[in-house]
């Protein structure tokens, strides 16, 4: 599949391009700065992935089957508004953790619509969004050495097509499930639980995940 | 330790009930109709227990050394008001999930003070409150033939000795481990994840709980 990645010179969206290319897909890595993009994806490529990472322009990287959405929060709204025509009709993953952080910590950030998936799904009436890998740590992502991971991917959405698509994309990550979780009006406290993984990496020192336990 | 459980003839509250005692500690059952929480504490005292189940009314589970808030979100804040001259002093461990459901199943309740627990210090700022246990299922609690989880349970808060007597509590539960999950203003989606949960269930036929990785 070919997978475009808005925002995929940051560190999530750098990892998921890796292990996306790894296990075959051709990704388009998007980025506001399409000279920047494709230097990200000659940095990332591996000789040895079956597939390939190219570096274009956001609007490229949505023209691909599918589109995962991993900005920053702060943009999300406009970079989708500006998409909308070309994000019709496909699958766009938000991925997307609206939080904020002060001298205490994390904290999620108040969304109008709810979550970010939401605002997403509002933002593109014609697109089938699913919300799905907020929890994977971006650290072991990009960690060449990690080739196993242990934990699930919750996958939300309404449409049971596109959730069983983005489940299959999962596999991507060596190890890692998805795991259906609900329909988009619960995206917004899985987006928020990164607040909580978070404080649990600080207080443990590592790079928490989650997994679901009595799912086989 | 002599806990109390307001609330403690619901599903929950058995469950703990019945874990926390054959573990060793003596547990009164509060519930507004004392004479209730009696037949409930005479039905599921195991005789090979170790500790002890009392039924007794909320406001003298209330004099126990920590008490655990385990009441339908609806009542929650009248409950706690009328209760915070007993809870002074003590750790107070709330495991309320605010949910609504309609016909497209369960969702999270909007809470002014952002969450259950962060209500329940808003009423009872002479405790210390604790938000915990919000994920395991009740109906394997009640299980007489469960014998061992997986599951780890978030514990949140702003005192790390109360977080530690908390992750210590957890091991009533066997199997489950206790995980510092960060401060009470992230508390909020932990107990709405509790809707996922039950989205989870009613996918997979299952009992859903959650593990967190990379914590050993």
């Amino acid at each position: 599949m070919k997978v475009g990645i808005l925002g995929g010179t940051g560190p999530q969206g750098r990892g998921l391009a890796t292990r996306l290319a790894a296990s075959g897909h051709e990704v388009l890595i998007g980025s506001r700065d399409a000279d920047r993009a494709e230097a990200v994806a000659a940095e990332i490529a591996q000789p040895d992935s079956s597939g390939r990472i190219v570096g274009v322009g956001n609007s490229d990287a949505a023209a691909a089957e599918l589109v995962i959405v991993s900005v920053p929060y702060h943009g999300h709204a406009d970079l989708l508004s500006s998409l909308a025509t070309e994000l019709a009709g496909k699958i766009v993953v938000d991925c997307v953790n609206p939080l904020g952080f002060d001298e205490r910590g994390p904290f999620p950030l108040r969304v109008a619509a709810g979550s970010a998936a939401q605002e997403a799904q509002q933002l593109l009436p014609d697109s089938t969004v699913i919300a799905a890998f907020h929890h994977v740590s971006a650290v072991l992502l990009n960690d060449p050495t990690v080739d196993h991971f242990a934990d699930d991917v919750l996958v939300l959405g309404e449409d049971r097509e596109a959730v069983a698509v983005v489940c299959e994309l999962v596999t991507a990550i060596p190890g890692a499930r998805g795991v259906y979780a609900g329909r988009l009006r619960n995206a917004g406290q899985v987006e928020a639980l990164a607040a909580n993984l978070i404080a649990i990496n600080r207080r443990y020192q590592t790079h928490a995940g989650l997994t679901i336990t009595g799912v086989s």
